[in-house]
């Protein structure tokens, strides 16, 4: 039967790292989980309350595509409390998680063969939903120097109709501060190209808030989720903020593509947003995480690595060490039983010397693989 | 901010027909709705039994992207209960809907640009989804003496790289045969044209047990939901049945798409497969508001529809009464308080001369609002 070119998307390469932790573990090993992108903690107490009532209470069925009114418009509060942002509660498109935000934007925004702009290290998915939607992904390869984000100059002469940008970055967790969000915001505009900008590690920040793109400009497209500060992550709801102006036509293909988000996950996300002292618990544990990972790593003579401004991982280059981060990966889950992400799934062309690892576990797990890390590497030598 | 053409998709024109009812039911008007897509049934009280104890139990973070290995079993084994069909679990990919699995399939098997044919009457969103992702919708106006179903002979000089069929049919109700179905996929594998089949209304049947395309071939894709027979519309999960050698390209689609259908609905679906009884008395429902349709919409001069096969709609060609199904839907409800679906949403270029009743809700609603359609028409004369 036929398929398509453009559904042949690649694997992830961590696959192979979580089928072997996975053989590893069914063979009695005990594995530390360094390569997971989500947290380990389920969504707040209330919330499961708030789902657990709603489902004796109605029939869930549809709820209109873009979004339960009154999570709409929590999320547009959302924007005051965290940045000072006026936020019209129609621009709020509740999505089935981010994924399903990135599938609506590319849609409106693009033709099929259109260009868009993202930074390499980042979020192997966003290349292949592109991929997916006929569109092309356009590299630009982040430097150590502007910490592994986009600069406005790397869009000259990309001719590009879309830039999408991460802040805090997967798997960097570095932020881009005001300044570089209006630059590239600015270098985007100056070219009529569609900004995009990924904030799904917002509320994850530890020295400073993050920026929202909202705080610059209403002309660009903010995806979020409440999948990571508010750990939520299988419940697959998210939201979207469009300009004014793209809102009719985002409801239109939402009706038609996703009918609605799940209703029993709006429901529990409209009460995960009054769960802050819960949610306030999992960000300690997340900054004792990284405190840890700051101090430790670099014991372990992993220390080429930004400090992340945000999100729950360390992206580290280990170059002094591999060239293959394949092997350095199935080499540490081999020898020291600690499971981490190569970088070759966020940067084909120079992850063969990074590695990912996560800090969203319990600070117990984080202090026994980093126990193992450095025992690994003082032997390895 | 740019947009593209591919996003710009058409409105429901029954959306009018809500905002309509809506207004209405404000105004303190009691409106029988006629109009809806969903059972008025929440899902099973022993599904909502087991998400309820889900939530106490675990995290319900991202489940692998197939969906939960326990669900996929039980589906396939589901085969062998309808149909008496052996199916490998590892061809059944759990879905976010539907309207997941058409994202997947029609991204797996079409190149931007391909042509797939599709039935007219049909699902609105069935075109709407092919031009959002850059494919060409291709119309068989189907017949009535087909009973609006596309027969082989349609296919003839089509030139579409797919063919998506719906039995039951929405808007209809009516159903392929195993006849009919067989001589689809035939003339669809003769031209190497991809067989997509919808098979969202399986399970909801009355004189006879809908056919699936997996009876006849293993070349198909095939695609089903719990939103219907199961009463999960707002849960959002379903499922596709793909070839054996497809599986691992969806499995990395679906990793990029969706990450994962929501976990909390994947839970909840496992156990509604075990709610026969409860489904039962749902279907019982049906049948009973089905019977009423048959015998009393004559007596309101409605007669010109095929009794349904299946599903919960009847669609009526009301070319004795009126050239345009939107005006004429709107007097029903403006005069009759009853609110139903202009055939325009399903067939552009002939429902202005349709329209679609659904019987989905409780028997005392059908009763009610067939009561005053035989009024409505009667004073109209």
């Amino acid at each position: 039967m036929r398929s398509s070119s453009r559904g042949r998307v690649d694997p992830f390469i961590v696959m192979d790292v979580m089928e072997a932790a996975n053989a590893a573990e069914a063979a009695g090993r005990h594995i530390i989980h360094m390569e997971v992108g989500q947290p380990g903690t389920s969504a707040p107490e209330g919330a499961r309350r708030a789902a657990a009532a709603a489902m004796e209470q109605g029939a869930l069925g549809y709820t209109v595509a873009l979004g339960l009114p009154a999570l709409r418009a929590r999320i547009a509060q959302l924007y005051g409390e965290w940045y000072d942002v006026d936020l019209d509660p129609q621009r709020v498109v509740v999505t089935s998680g981010s994924s399903g935000a990135f599938l609506l934007a590319f849609t409106a925004l693009f033709e099929a063969g259109d260009r868009v702009a993202i930074g390499a290290p980042g979020y192997p998915s966003y290349r292949q939903i592109l991929k997916a939607l006929s569109l092309e992904p356009v590299l630009i390869e982040a430097q150590a120097e502007n910490r592994l984000q986009p600069i406005a100059s790397n869009l000259k002469g990309l001719n590009a109709q879309g830039l999408l940008v991460a802040s805090p970055g997967n798997p960097t967790g570095t932020m881009l501060n005001k300044d570089a969000m209006s630059a590239l915001i600015g270098a985007a505009q100056e070219t009529e190209t569609a900004f995009i900008s990924d904030e799904i590690y917002h509320g994850i920040e530890y020295e400073a808030k993050a920026v929202t793109a909202l705080e610059i400009t209403d002309q660009a497209y903010v995806i979020n989720s409440f999948s990571k500060y508010f750990s939520m992550t299988g419940w697959r709801v998210g939201w979207m903020v469009v300009p004014e102006d793209h809102v009719r036509q985002i409801e239109r293909l939402a009706q038609n593509m996703f009918i609605c988000p799940p209703h029993i996950s709006q429901v529990t996300a409209l009460a995960a947003m009054e769960c802050g002292d819960e949610l306030q618990e999992n960000m300690k544990v997340y900054t004792a995480n990284r405190q840890l990972m700051i101090e430790e790593l670099p014991k372990a003579g992993l220390s080429a690595f930004a400090p992340p401004d945000g999100a729950f991982y360390v992206y580290i280059d280990v170059s002094d060490y591999t060239d293959d981060s394949r092997a350095f990966a199935a080499e540490i889950l081999e020898r020291a039983g600690v499971a981490v992400t190569p970088g070759l799934d966020f940067d084909a062309a120079r992850g063969h010397q990074t590695i990912r690892l996560s800090y969203a576990r319990s600070t117990e797990d984080i202090r026994e693989g980093l126990e193992r890390l450095k025992v690994f590497m003082a032997a390895r030598g």
